[in-house]
């Protein structure tokens, strides 16, 4: 059985690192998981007027229906989380039949100074109403001015490197668990 | 001297009572005080790959200019606040000259049962960053949800009325002493 | 075989209502579950100068050793936890063989307007480090002041009580899903 | 006229950093202002059952009284602030006539990798309830762990000290500001 993961990174830019770590991720996946990271780029704001789902949700939430678990990767702006990431998963949380709850997310940033801490810490206080069960460890807080990717944003730091390998590890032994 | 308040509502709908908080505060300004609502509805994602700024950022960022003071209403998604308001804020961050620091913030919101309290935390860190100075007391968290706001989003709780009032005069108290 | 709950109280005054959802705890205790209330009056402010451990922090880590799980019941003052809550788990997170990794925690709290909710936020942030496992739900916020509780300090709402049930089989199903 | 300030350390140990940043707060006031260090060591933990206040709580409330402002120094435990910091500010908040309100605050901390930044949000919070004045910037965030300070807690990085330094200037202003 191949353990399925969506990933999606919280910034929109071409060289992000998020979207850097994202692609470290894929290359380095643990045997028997599949990642397919979604674009949210096109998925407008939650707006309860909206008579129809937008064609970007819905792709957005057919992507999510036979999911695992989740990685996400979250710049910090302004001391929390990137509000594209935060607004896909709104989008998500108001599914009738739950996309969401139950399943194992993965948390990593690259940011200034604390890497993306404290937003990963507002994040994880979103995780608690949507029921998705987050990795207490490794946190992955990588420095995103210090070296640690290149020009392009691919992961060039060993050390954090090893720490998203084991954070995946970890993803794959909580979703095992979780479908025990 | 008038003072200028800019206004926005974190949410996006027609009937929302965040922006019907939004309408009661315009009609019980108190004296001195002028209140211009900002629609941030088709401001993009913050994306810094963008070459140049989308029109509707240019003209947020121009209202912004000469403002006093902020008064933000934010509903509560997810247990945080609404994307559409941070992305604003977000994108004002990014100005060389800053159009934010310093300035007098108040905050209320509309919400289930904790009155969208959560999201006004999170927020909350957010200003820190920011370096805007937001008003402790009073705190309003009016539940969205206990036939606190007709089905239009207009105000109709007189409970929450007079905190909504009681907010404006402490944000002109704050405005006049960081003035000083 | 017996599931073994470690209860702690954050207050410590004879008629806390947190304590009295504790006691309403014991008393509508899951088959196959037991509940030991640990006292952590006793228990000294953290302090790395201490050269012995204090016989009240050595009686409540002894306690802690053989626990399948835990129950926190938090007051809130002044918008956060209660410290002497804390600080025993400050007092446990020191140990060289972790007495508190991977265990299920339930969280519950009584208090003023918001039920304790800003203090369990905090405290959810604390368990991340402690890798403690809390449920996402239900999530018991009592308000201390609307009737809820009798003047000892028993629960007299059976809309909360019933919800304290809920909090105690779903951390009953917790720890055997953390056990497999 | 001098300004008062009183200080409190988090930390009960004699070799504490954060004690230490107190000490060079104090060898580096800018003139017109004073610091008084207050023991918070033998605050009990607040107890509504208590029929009298303890002695150490009364010299501690005594203390506060004349204050023009506020200097707290937290280590961070498990992600959040010290218990006998907060423990302290709980009997404050308890006092008829507020001996917090309104007051500028000053907030810095040595701790592990995010240098107690996890803990001063928490302590933000707080802070709101308090009706407390805490400056935005600068955040002082000291790593206790690389070679930040010597073995006797002293401050030895001058970044830090230089950090130090615009805090205290920068809290200087806020008590005239606030004073106007």
């Amino acid at each position: 059985m191949t353990l399925r993961i969506i990933a999606i990174s919280g910034s929109l830019r071409a060289a992000s690192p998020n979207t850097g770590l994202i692609r470290f991720a894929h290359k380095n996946l643990p045997e028997g998981m599949e990642l397919t990271t979604v674009n949210i780029a096109d998925i407008p704001f939650y707006n309860a007027d909206l008579k129809e789902k937008p064609a970007a949700v819905i792709a957005f939430l057919e992507a999510l229906k036979s999911t695992d678990g989740f990685l996400f990767a979250t710049p910090e702006y302004n001391y929390s989380y990137a509000p594209a990431l935060k607004n896909a998963l709104d989008w998500a949380s108001r599914e009738t039949v739950s996309v969401l709850q139950g399943k194992a997310v993965a948390l990593m940033g690259a940011a200034g100074g604390m890497g993306s801490s404290r937003a990963q810490y507002h994040l994880r206080q979103v995780l608690v109403y949507l029921d998705l069960r987050p990795l207490n460890r490794p946190e992955v807080f990588a420095n995103a001015y210090a070296g640690t990717f290149d020009i392009d944003g691919n992961l060039t730091d060993s050390t954090i490197g090893d720490n998203v390998k084991a954070l995946l590890i970890a993803l794959k032994e909580s979703i095992l668990q979780l479908k025990k």
